[in-house]
């Protein structure tokens, strides 16, 4: 028995989020169909990240046992051929036959990106949340200061979350800004940076349900004027979801980087 | 009677382009079903670009006639509501009631994306074109320098092209690299910059049917080691569409920006 790791990309625009369930597609029961027919064995993938229904990856995990002798690093080019064209393995490896993805130190990388413009471009409308209300970034940057390190995040984690332990480490947690040149109407009616893409970077040795996506909505509620650093303070101390922002809509999230330590 | 200039934004990968056609559905019959709805006259617009199926756009122009009262500005704002997501008007203006846009003087902005990575990213397929065939950015600069300024493009238009005038004038042609970051296996196995994006940004007064592609075809080429910028100057000179490369694929394309002089 050999165990593999995949790294794997995929637009989650269609799927039912990573985890097998009976009412809809996911990307656990793709792969696992898509390996079991390559290897003639029964595959059960093992996630990293079990993504929700609409988020995008561009760097998942998947590990799983064979008895195939196919080399690792030909994995992707025999599984890609019968993936659907939303769903791509970049890179396979053997690793240690107890090595567990979740059972092992791992930092991951997500962002939220939000396209801020008077009217939605459908260019940006699968990977971005499209926003016309304004956005301050400075006030986002400063609130989000008090979320970094080690912290209780029951206030930013979903009532429906299963995990126990609520304590969780953000490494690092930035509001980049991009304005978006060439923009229509550019030379007619739009200011310089009407247009814009604001990126919310996140990394952390690993998130609760929802975690992000609450991240988000309460950073975009700053951005808004509606919360200051204080605040955040306060919510982070209550440790009751009611008191942070909205969950921010799913297609805007994607798990950008999974590194193990 | 009131002319209305309208900015529109695709994604094209649903559309059999701008010109309406009997075979299928087309962002100009998509656009005259809404505004004859919306306005309760017909309306036929007149396009700036008419794009080739599967080719998008930030800033295509729409010009039509109206007898209705809606102020120009907030035709974007009840349109859209009546359009598919795939396509937006991001502006309305009045102009003058003899302006045309394909009879006055304009720049046009294209841009043609390549995903240069291993294996196809999922988030990238709808708008670049992947290979992960090497390719020298620094050759492809160099080949498109011939390229500049005014010429006869016969080279560079397809067969199937009504225009009978095959000089145009390029005022800019570069070629833009970027490395993709966090990418999937950066860790493991990819050299920094395995994963990039290249762009290449054409601006002109005009474009013969095909040509952007076939510059971007052509330049791949280039970027491959097979043609150099002698090449390039001597495809020019033969007014031969066989001599030049083949044309990419059309969903790497996007009309970027269109500006009236």
């Amino acid at each position: 028995m050999r165990r593999i790791l995949l790294r794997v990309a995929y637009d989650g625009t269609n799927y039912h989020g990573w985890q097998i369930q009976n009412n809809g597609i996911t990307i656990e029961a793709v792969l696992n169909a898509a390996l079991s027919e390559l290897l003639g064995e029964e595959i059960a993938v093992t996630g990293g990240s079990r993504t929700d229904a609409g988020v995008h990856a561009m760097d998942n995990v998947a590990v799983f046992d064979t008895r195939a002798r196919i080399p690792a690093e030909k994995i992707p080019y025999a599984l890609n051929r019968r993936l659907p064209a939303d769903v791509r393995i970049l890179h396979g490896e053997e690793v240690a036959a107890d090595f567990h993805p979740r059972h092992c130190g791992s930092i991951k990388t997500y962002e939220y990106k939000i396209l801020h413009a008077p009217f939605q471009i459908p260019q940006y409308r699968l990977y971005h949340y499209w926003t016309y209300v304004p956005l301050n970034t400075a006030m986002m940057r400063a609130a989000a200061a008090p979320l970094l390190g080690e912290h209780d995040f029951t206030s930013f984690c979903s009532l429906y979350a299963q995990a126990e332990d609520h304590v969780r480490t953000i490494y690092e947690l930035q509001v980049e800004e991009h304005a978006l040149f060439g923009m229509p109407g550019a030379d007619t009616q739009a200011a310089p940076g009407q247009a814009r893409e604001i990126v919310i970077r996140v990394s952390g040795s690993g998130f609760l349900y929802n975690m992000v996506r609450i991240i988000a909505g309460t950073l975009m509620e700053a951005g808004r004027g509606r919360l200051d650093a204080a605040a955040v303070a306060r919510i982070l101390a209550a440790k009751e979801r009611h008191q942070a922002g909205p969950t921010a809509p799913p297609q805007g999230l994607v798990l950008k980087e999974y590194r193990f330590l």
